[in-house]
């Protein structure tokens, strides 16, 4: 039977991607060789690095404006931690803006570097909004934002202006939607929702912002490092890059950020049409700050659950259980997933 | 044509592994989903997880003696960072002994946080011996070793007695012959040599060491924080996770450490008597600190080189150039290389 799948990441890739992944398992580039057991350092990969890299850039727009693209490993938890040691200044600090568990999970290890100040928090109706119209300290080194928030189903539609630097967590609406994406100076997203398997995080750092916080940096947390040996300073998660770079393909091929996000607007109005039509189902966001990634929903009639949860689990359907600390229900639609799975699950709670 | 790789790592591994793990990219567990797509908190993942965990420690011997195994992302270099961040006391100290590349870069690292005693080095020699008889100052937190080096083809045969901690990276040696592993603290080991793919790395850790330093240690990189977790504190790299389980069961299958550390012998025998027995040839490494996994040699006759290039290349062989730093040649000859692929090298050097 058909899976349809709504994990919230890892999480569905294109049919046409995993099919090339596992046959570069047994036989990458026709080499007889699988893709895990060539040297990183053989022309092959080196190209596939290369190509992952560039393809981000040019998905982007930010080809010959300054930014490097790195592929690492660690995961965006890493990056919690990379980004004060980048960026923040010895004696330095930092704003943050905490949106949910991942700011949350963020702020905490920029502390350990110096001081940080949340200029605003939605903690108070358990995330399900965006703070707007904060203030942001005059002379904090950046400013930290976390774009979408997978748990509770927000995404930040309008970006601060700020002098500090702006960094950004896009972990799970990366390459989903267009933006002036020169406004950030750092983006990072861990590969596995909508770039590739876990185990590879993308770092997008504008050049000129590094090297300028006065402190000692350990190699693998050093940007400037990684950048000077083009994201292969030490042995790069190799597999989890080759996926990643056949997926940035696979967006390109489809006609890039332009064409998935009209995608992703249809599908993201196919299913909050119904939690707002439907009188059984209500969602967890408020209405503006919607996330178009992963749609958050209460069902509003407990004694419905049992026959809810037995329709969609026969129609195929897996992963939309809300997290524990929401509940109800979350379906995730990243780049990969079919309007029409969206569609299934839409009748279903249809029919209900 | 039969391929018979020799690289260095990323390397070879078992057939029956790439076909399991190819199979799983397309159908995990009969799921009718991938591997890379399922949540990595899914029953059937974390099962995964909890039997390479398992494995290790039986493979190891060390089950219910006070270790944990964890497989984290960043590789063995942020290991380097993660090593003194967990063992070395704040104002405290830790010896290294510098036998390669590895070790310096390793050494490096920990400079960052206290005072470190290189007690021995082989560095005069281009690192082609291991050095023996060092003595170790009194009241260091822990002394670091390699166990084995890819780049030179020198191996420790014999660990030094100390009242330290003992850290060993047996990134390209693990798995592969017998020892006492309770003699050791902390073991760490990238996978992409006897165990699994590039992209994660092994850390196995005797639990009561921890938490003594005084430190606060960031999250990512504190040993007690991943533990707690069982080694998802954040979204592990599931596939090089999950190939590193199979591996690691096909090595159990086969008869464990004590059958492989038999064939090991014979492999490293075989072309090491060729070398020794054939004028054309020497070793380069000395030969009471020859290395079982990475054989390296010259050839002594340059003339001939062009000729030996050709035949090697021509019987499908690949990856045996050696590393720049010591020229030559270099056969890598981890778990997974077959006895008869090195047998085809053994008769080209032969025939030359």
């Amino acid at each position: 039977m058909k899976k349809h799948n709504f994990s919230a990441g890892p999480c569905i890739l294109p049919q046409e991607v995993l099919k090339q992944a596992s046959e570069a398992v047994l036989n990458f580039n026709d080499l007889n060789l699988s893709l895990i057991e060539v040297s990183h350092r053989s022309a092959d990969f080196v190209k596939v690095m290369d190509q992952a890299r560039s393809l981000v850039l040019e998905l982007l727009d930010l080809e010959n404006k300054g930014y490097s693209a790195l592929f690492l490993g660690g995961g965006a938890s890493l990056e919690f931690l990379m980004t004060p040691y980048n960026l923040m200044k010895e004696n330095g600090s930092a704003a943050y803006l905490d949106t949910g568990a991942w700011s949350s999970k963020a702020l905490k290890e920029a502390k350990l570097l110096g001081e940080v100040e949340v200029v605003a928090s939605s903690k108070d109706k358990n995330y399900n909004y965006i703070p707007k119209n904060f203030s942001i300290p005059a002379g904090v080194d950046y400013l930290h934002l976390t774009s979408n928030n997978t748990i509770y189903g927000t995404q930040i539609k309008e970006f601060p202006k700020t002098d500090a630097l702006l960094v950004c967590d896009m972990s799970s609406d990366i390459f989903s939607r267009k933006l002036d994406f020169t406004q950030f100076d750092l983006i990072y997203a861990g590969a596995q929702k909508n770039m590739g398997p876990a185990g590879t995080t993308l770092v997008v750092v504008k050049d000129d912002i590094l090297g300028k916080t006065g402190r000692k940096i350990p190699s693998m947390l050093d940007y400037q490092i990684h950048i000077s040996k083009d994201s292969m300073f030490n042995t790069p998660p190799v597999f989890p890059v080759y996926v990643s770079m056949l997926t940035l393909q696979w967006l390109k091929n489809m006609g890039g950020i332009d064409a998935i996000e009209k995608i992703n607007i249809a599908k993201a109005e196919l299913i909050y049409n119904e939690i707002d039509n439907n009188p059984l189902f209500e969602g967890a966001a408020v209405k503006q700050d919607r996330s178009n990634m992963n749609v958050t929903f209460l069902l509003k009639d407990e004694s419905k659950k049992e026959r809810f949860d037995q329709m969609w689990k026969d129609a195929g359907i897996s992963g939309i259980n809300g997290h524990r600390s929401v509940g109800g229900y979350r379906a995730s639609i990243y780049n990969a997933m079919p309007i029409e799975s969206i569609q299934v699950l839409v009748d279903i709670m249809h029919k209900l």
